[in-house]
């Protein structure tokens, strides 16, 4: 006996957007994409055209529509909050992407309104669905490492920077690059908890935008509670493609874990030998985008809880907010507690 | 305007066969897996069940079925030939896994029946979807080698080898293994033709079969008519998990391709640095089996010929055949021409 | 004509002195190993005795001994200042190991010490010898990686930690270990100086010493005066060995460096593919402690100054210094200024 | 109580010579380098001078010299006999570079004419000192990779190939370059004894070339009385530099070893992560010539047989002189006995 796939809305058709939708349609058989949404005039169609979808610009149309049981939310993050709160309210499943709103409170907020639905509420933090970092937790858990004590991630946006660092809002770095490091960091140290961190950025992509609150480069410190101190590390122009890696130290050993390397192939020349790194997120991260949405929708079938999800999300964002009041005042700052 | 899946039936339900039945139905958008067959009681429903398929013992009524327009033939392969014609006679596309046949006549009577039904005929040599292998024969045709000199292609097969070697038919690892390194070596030295090979092969793993026919080991080396020399090797138990590599060294340089590390993850410990190698042909070469099905039923949405077809088939066991020939002769032996 | 062989003694016949003097006598053409001096008695016998030098119990016997052109410092740290003093008003050249002084005036004064003396005085950072980290460094001047945006520099003992952790001097994981790190980052990232610091330490691996002022786990932000931000890291106790690696990323693109495997052997079995790692810092930068030696013996010959000085020397010990400043205050900590 | 330096002449001061030389006066502690000879006027000087050797012309007077322990023999192929049997005739130890002769019969007369003479008689296989292909041999010996079935040992010269094709001497690819793989697969299956041969080799670099015996590129199949198969390949022409490696397979699992890249450094930029790769023998081989001219004048000061001698270089040369035989008949060919 088959359950039944899950009828999937996806709401804002922007690039990852239409990487999801294609995955949901193509990839994931426990998922059928039957609306895209997007308030943009076309976009939702140009998506949703060729998937065999139907388009919508009416957004509260396909959170209430009866033919959806869930709603996969790739729009903009400053819409996630209330994007969550209504497919809760309409008593749709929620796959939101990272972050998951934009502050601690909207945080809880959607974690909260999702539980009293008895809604799934799984949030895109698509490192532990990746198969290396999947194997780098089982080593952690099997005590591979022994006791944590030093980590590293890293995340590094391909390309040479944002087009507009200008309209870049203020502290992204933090709540939308980096919240993947801080989810893995506390992801790959199972019962830690994050108590404090320390914040160096600066706009070293774009000087000129240096002092106008922009921030491209960061380098932040962790310290956990079981002792082990992490970092991580970002930047939004890696001139060689997509670069995310992690490293667990501990007692026992060491885990590291990222590759860029796009296939086996090595080509060796009158250069040297080399090998061609990662251009993008969606082509580094196809398996694990595809893994956490059938993961979302498998536990929509099964009814049970998301693998990561309100806690999860509040709890890196917590981190990122500490980020933040550290940049403020220039030293440690406390990260919230649960 | 999407063209509207391919309705596959998959005849042969053992195990690559139920992996393909897997990939049909969950990960291939382009086909649709309506039936699953099988003559042995209970197989067909084994695999079809969990994938929502209709399962029948009788091969027949599924080949000339309404609801079907494609054959994916995983049957044992001294069924090969006779199925291949048979959907071709009910009009059906073919995707025919290796060899395609069990002779240079069978596997020609197919292409030519495939090829007077105008059906697509595509048989599995699927590393020529494998990401990596795909990139080296882009380096080739880009001319990064230069003149192409040596090469190298190599299985083995993981485990400790087959479980009752008496049983396994002669000369299998030239036409069942060393098939795929042929197609390969074929295809990564484009526009060349396979002149003669001189075969050296042996009962190492199970040295009590040797004389008795069973070769379990193998080196062959395949000259082209550009010169270029090759080395095809086989072994059927590699204690580290499945390994297929290839090498293509020329003029200007040499590219490489084939890395058993299952993920990216390394572990650090008082042993050293160690990588988790791959287990078997389904997991290191999932992805390959994907885009191999995927471009099949692409091909006949299409009503374009097979990427890989019947000519192919043809080369790749002609060079399985000279292999025959030399161990018979202990000599040289030439590879019929096409 | 070649330059007559520098006619060395070396002090202090520990574990550092007995590899140092071997590399002298066995591997460095440029350098004759004449004495051995150690005050405690036998040790400087049986280094010097199989290399045919002879040994010393009387330091200042050695260093004011016609027969020696220049001396190679591997005594314990707190006795560098003093030695390096001595032999500069002996005339003598000095290689001292780092750190060259216990204190930033120690450093200066053996610095301006050697200058008036008009000797050569270089300090051990052997890093700057390795083939893989100057290759690094050439990149970087090549312009390889574009302005320097992101560094990071670390080390890792081999073993289980100090067998007293008690009796490792306050602060050793900063003036001792992550000196080479400051000193391999201030050199990665040429022409720039290091601004501030923040570090962040504890007790991880012998938490019994924690608040007793034992430090074994280390992560220091150093900023520099171009921006780039730099990330060190140290720790006792590696469990595979001796580890010691680099990264400087840029607008460029980045260089990393740094592999534990001792050879090119790869062995794979039915755990997967494993490579020894490096177990010790002798076995690991054998290479670079030649090059080092030799390096300053050609400088000797050749009558200029030490390719790595007392300068840099003081520069790396400022960064130590700030670390210790900011572990006190808890806050970012000034690096001191030339 | 140490041995006195062994003091060596080295004959022909070609390529390798001066590089041998060098290594012997400022690597190898346990030789002196007294006198470097060669027929051709200046070119001892060249080497000798800056070594602060004496430089020959009369190779005749060197080998007869009192200050001579030992030979070094580096001059052309076709003079090694004669200059092996001279040295042994004048009481001399030995080391000659492969091959020892040009002929069976030759290798034999000098392995004999040393062995009466009583002195250590060593052939320049270096790979054997190489610590990756030592270890490689551990694990052998440990059983690490069980009964040996698969064999691959490779030689690719870096460049463009042979200035002037023509002016290479027949069969100097199985004599002089394979000669090398040919030692390398004796050894790594101990106590096996190659039983035949099948040789593939052809003028590829240079087609002109063709037929008229020049032999660029070569793959030869061996067979082992354990039944082993092994594969040794070469080229004259690797455009990315030496590439030498070599993997051993068997029922435990598999070996492999040989990395041409010359450092750890990785530079990762807009075309992806490039190694630099080997240049050159004398650069990627540096520490194995060391180790092999080490070890040879440690055997002249213990008195013991060389660690590779007569017998090695007699079995290795069987091999190639099969090679011959299978080109010139166009089949396998047997590998003479001892």
């Amino acid at each position: 006996m088959i359950a039944p796939a899950v009828r999937v809305a996806l709401v804002g058709a922007g690039r990852i957007g239409a990487s999801h939708a294609a995955l949901l349609a193509r990839r994931v058989p426990e998922a059928d994409l039957v609306a895209v949404a997007d308030p943009r005039p076309g976009a939702a169609a140009a998506v949703a055209g060729p998937l065999g979808a139907r388009a919508e610009t009416d957004v509260d149309a396909v959170l209430g529509a009866d033919d959806v049981d869930a709603v996969v939310i790739t729009a903009a993050t400053p819409a996630h909050a209330a994007l969550v709160a209504a497919a809760a309210g309409a008593g749709k499943h929620v796959f939101c992407e990272k972050p998951a709103g934009s502050s601690l409170d909207e945080i809880a907020a959607g974690r909260d309104a999702t539980a009293r639905a008895g809604v799934v509420f799984q949030v895109g933090f698509n490192r532990r669905f990746d198969a290396g970092f999947r194997a780098a937790r089982g080593v952690v858990d099997a005590g591979g490492v022994g006791s944590v004590q030093l980590m590293r991630s890293l995340t590094r946006d391909p390309g040479s920077g944002p087009a507009d660092p200008g309209a870049v809002p203020a502290w992204t770095i933090f709540t939308q690059t980096l919240i993947h490091d801080f989810d893995t960091l506390n992801w790959l140290n199972p019962g830690a908890r994050a108590v404090d961190v320390m914040a160096t950025a600066d706009a070293l992509i774009d000087p000129d935008f240096r002092g106008a609150g922009h921030l491209d480069t960061a380098v932040v410190v962790v310290r956990y509670d079981n002792g082990a101190i992490a970092v991580a590390e970002a930047s939004f122009a890696a001139a060689y493609g997509y670069d995310v890696r992690a490293e667990v130290f501990g007692s026992g050993g060491m885990v590291t874990v990222g590759d860029g390397a796009t296939t086996s192939l090595r080509v060796h020349d009158a250069v040297g030998r080399s090998a061609a790194t990662a251009r993008g997120d969606v082509e580094l991260m196809a398996d694990a985008y595809t893994a956490e949405l059938a993961a979302f929708a498998s536990s929509v079938q099964r009814g049970e809880p998301a693998v990561v999800g309100g806690d999860d999300a509040w709890a890196a964002y917590a981190v990122a907010q500490a980020c933040i009041d550290s940049m403020t005042s220039g030293a440690r700052a406390a990260v919230a507690r649960p």
